[in-house]
């Protein structure tokens, strides 16, 4: 069985303010499953010609094939799959032979703002925010049920109920020109920070500044707008599973980033 | 006089669904500046041991020295400057012999998600967002006054007036243990995607589907919330330029967002 937590070794260490680094799995597993966009990076197939790393805005979430969503397990590592929107590139090197073996080293980043930090002074203002970095190993899921089911829990991870009230399954031409990676989690780490603004003893104690700087958090949230229906869409009223989602959405969001600005 | 656009290179040509990408230098200097968390990526120094490229997520924004903000200006290139809250690792790197000359090769990317696009079918999905990657070369700035400049533009990017109600300058001691990255820009692109989900036509002809899916976007931008005093906070209310700019953010936030799903 392995641990709640990911082993602390050099590649995943939290080198500054280390009481704000985590290493537990589901702390981890739930900051990428909340955050919209994940951030993967990658080293291009020849290195030499370029020293930058590639990086891609992608969708995806945390779990376990078969079996389903696993963020609330804290032993044992889902994957994550990412679904290969904007990442010709990406797609294309997991095949090549250099990476067929393990799968090509990639970097996923998830962070969420949950607010800004205002101390007396700029040196202390801060933001409070969940991230998690996760390394892992991208290959293309190629068997089609593993790809259809990926397809299926990404779309349910963003909206909870979309898959099963639209046009399901994807036809087979959908299905060939989609692509998944799954990412078999190496080590991981993430930080999280909360609460008030430290401060300077010193300022603390000077009455005239006190008195006229205005200190605190001021939180925020991902906020979900009322749907806006396309100019072909023939149902009339938003749907109920879509309308309770935007709600809960925007309802957990404030209070998250609310408690976050207090605790 | 450099051009309006980043030049199209193989390092920053988007290659897929190229009708969604821009090399406009205001467009992508834009977006960075609206992004409030950074992602920052770069490889470790010694990449033989680690296959991973290191990410962190770092405030920043586009600023040229002496001068100020530039995203207005479409033809010439500012700089991004990086605070390095969570960076030892990074501010560590410029310094080397391999990367003193031009500085540490980093690729920064700024995403900003600005709806859930729902299709009549998972397939089509997507959303709508803006986001920019930025190539550069990082080195540590280590002129006082450019320092200063950086720590005060940085602040006042995040929230405007927020540098001169408080306590400034910083004290030597908190200049020393602030360290601001300096990139110059080596090459960018961004994407954008706006409006409605694509559909099949299939799909769009057959009318037991569309009177039974809705479809649209769901608009989404970060919400700031009402702001929460510190415990040790003298102030009464919160000072009118924050309620202003917590007003505005909100309301530039939703109309984009909402703009973004019509357009």
């Amino acid at each position: 069985m392995e641990s709640a937590t990911y082993e602390k070794t050099p590649l995943n260490a939290v080198n500054r303010v280390r009481n704000r680094a985590f290493y537990d799995r589901a702390l981890i597993h739930g900051i990428v499953d909340a955050t919209p966009i994940l951030h993967v990076a990658f080293n291009p197939a020849e290195p030499e010609d370029d020293p930058f790393p590639i990086v891609l805005p992608m969708l995806g979430c945390t779990a376990s094939f078969p079996g389903g969503k696993s963020s609330a397990d804290e032993t044992t590592d889902p994957d994550i799959y990412i679904h290969g929107y904007v990442s010709a590139r990406l797609m294309k090197l997991p095949k090549s032979d250099e990476h067929a073996a393990r799968g090509l080293p990639v970097t996923i980043s998830a962070s969420i703002l949950d607010g800004l930090v205002l101390s007396l002074t700029p040196f202390h203002n801060s933001c409070n925010y969940r991230s998690a970095v996760v390394f892992g190993y991208a290959t293309v899921v190629t068997d089609a049920a593993e790809k259809m089911w990926a397809m299926e829990t990404i779309t349910e991870n963003i909206i909870r109920g979309r898959w099963e009230n639209s046009r399901v399954p994807p036809t087979q031409t959908e299905m060939t020109s989609t692509s998944i990676l799954r990412v078999r989690i190496h080590s991981a780490s993430s930080k999280v920070r909360t609460g008030e603004p430290i401060e300077d003893r010193k300022d603390l104690k000077d009455d005239a500044l006190t008195a006229k700087v205005w200190t605190g958090v001021v939180p925020s949230w991902l906020q979900w707008g009322e749907p806006v229906p396309t100019q072909a869409n023939k149902v009339p009223k938003a749907p109920e599973y879509l309308n309770q989602w935007v709600s809960e959405e925007n309802s957990n969001g404030k209070e998250k980033a609310v408690a976050a600005a207090t605790s």
